[in-house]
């Protein structure tokens, strides 16, 4: 059985190694696969996007995700089952509910109370360790997912806001999700979006980032520009995204998650 | 068989994944759960720290830890029997001893010596490589500990200075040990110090960092406080810390292991 | 089966794990080692001197190498099978080439075409998850190598400038090929070009980095040196290095891949 785990724990400190170390103990045959654990510190919206961007190429299994600011608070935790026979686990800030979306939707909701399924003492701060890892080690044990608590219903998780863009035929006012190790920027859009403008891989864009205007292309891939072009392109994931072909956009135009971005056809 | 992993590699460049192939050269079967490479680059004292904090949580089997700035000297490397059938690889540095005795102490100790567990040559500067990998390995593999080297006198393995904090009834100077990703600063103080005090969650308390006083509060959990707030609390492993609600306890303090904090209870 | 991973993605990001979920989906059964993920963004050069240095203390397998500055372009994905059964799969641009031959030399080559064996769609700019993960899972699954694709001429195959030294009887002009954590500075030196010199452990230097003189000693390891004592010695990949005993020479120096050094012996 695999069990997924994705955290903005990274991995300087020893917060992985620990759950890792937790669910071996309880359930020492699983398989854990790292999604990743470089979500910025308490990037609730960045985990969930990543999450439902990634679990499609992951194997079924448990699917543990803890990016949790609420640690400590009222805020309740969750088992999730969705379609496939896939369960999720982890706090109900919204983390979970696009990727349980995008693979079947949510069939059951469950609040994780069941003491027997955590460590005791639980912890003030680290849920991780102390209730999430023990409830997705015993789920891919096997335990019945009502076992770890009362059905809650699904219409009372919590949910997050994702960032919409605007988009007219002239012009799109759009934000920056997440930039990766490259510099390149995601962006909330897709192709349909682009298309709408009637932007297709070749066509020249103005970008405004921070009040500046450039040029840039659009492209299919990075090697369609020159060095130092920047191009607007759809990534691996579907979503529209700058980069500057040999550089990083990121550094280039000091982006960071958040920054609103402004695209029009050139003249 | 577990082997638990704990180094100061980092994971930039290949010396862990190294490790790795050499253990599983020698070893197919076993399974290495990495507790962390992310100790300071020969940050012994941490080290130590983490992997007796982390170990309670991880499976039994071979403990292999290496932050080992005197590679190539005459620094011995070790293997240890601690209680439970536990077994433990590392330089004689003092970085497995906290951990070993949390643990139900040292029942035996053996220099590793015998070439015929280690690699060929060994080099001047990679034992972690050449000697502590394949020593875990054969370990894991079922090989007596004994085998790997003569017994040595426990009392002769070299211990760490664990800095202690001075308390009395009104004032505590301590140090921090440690900061972690979320920018909490872990104290060398338990709750146990804070309660000489009087200090309990909810209680006002003054801080002097670096010349500088603030106001802080005893708190049970960071959703306790204000955002902005500082906070003292028992962290996840029973150490007292301090963080800021919503921020960095470290950044905002410019603090580092090894700084001084002074506590006493607010006016 | 064991299939090793190298990569420039860095772990903060989810292409790691998505890579393990896609081969893990293809092959449940195989075990994935990663050398590391830290190459530098896009370096190639890099990439293929690491790949080289660690494969002899990796099990044989499937090795995966992904650092592919031209995905999406016309460079060909390749299939390459090595000494002792060895199978490596990485793109065409010099990345695998010195790790196959210092194994055994390339016993065939195949261009990977076969759309049986990569996801579909194909991103345009993702082939380490869409092509080369999926390559060397069914590998690893035993698909014959020559099912991904038509052969290819060996000496077809792009191949890196790797860097060269100058060496005489007095002098060597070297350039630092990789920097690790610890601050220390690989060169494209053997210990054969210090010999040509006289330079052995005990010797004094005088290297030039920057126009800026300093003197060094050579030393068969740190514990050799004095603290803050520049040394120049053999690393455990047999490459010379220069260090600072207790310091960073990277940092010290600010050095980087690429930059020069002139190396003599001491008046």
């Amino acid at each position: 059985m695999f069990v997924t785990f994705l955290t903005d724990f990274g991995l300087a400190d020893d917060f992985v190694g620990t759950c890792h170390g937790v669910m071996k103990r309880i359930a020492p045959e699983i398989e854990i696969i790292d999604i990743t654990h470089g979500i910025e510190p308490q990037g609730v919206l960045q985990g969930a996007l990543v999450l439902a961007n990634t679990l499609p190429y992951l194997p079924e299994g448990v699917h543990l995700a803890v990016v949790d600011p609420g640690v400590g608070s009222e805020r309740r935790a969750l088992a999730l089952r969705g379609g496939d026979g896939r369960l999720f686990v982890g706090p109900d800030n919204g983390l979970l509910i696009p990727a349980a979306e995008r693979l079947g939707g949510i069939e059951a909701a469950y609040e994780v109370t069941n003491r027997d399924y955590a460590l005791e003492p639980v912890s003030a701060t680290f849920h991780g360790r102390d209730v999430f890892s023990p409830a997705a080690a015993h789920l891919a044990n096997g335990v019945a997912v009502d076992e770890l608590g009362p059905a809650i219903d699904a219409g009372s998780l919590a949910r997050l806001d994702v960032p919409q863009p605007e988009v007219s035929d002239h012009r799109i006012r759009a934000c920056c999700l997440y930039v990766d190790r490259f510099g390149n920027m995601q962006l909330n859009l897709t192709r349909q979006h682009l298309e709408r403008l009637g932007i297709e891989p070749g066509r020249q864009v103005e970008l405004e980032l921070a009040s500046e205007q450039y040029y840039a292309v659009a492209a299919r891939t990075f090697a369609d520009a020159r060095g130092g072009e920047i191009i607007l392109y759809e990534d691996a994931y579907e979503n529209i995204a700058i980069a500057i072909s040999g550089g990083s956009a990121a550094e280039t135009f000091s982006a960071r998650p958040g920054v609103e971005v402004r695209i029009r056809v050139a003249d």
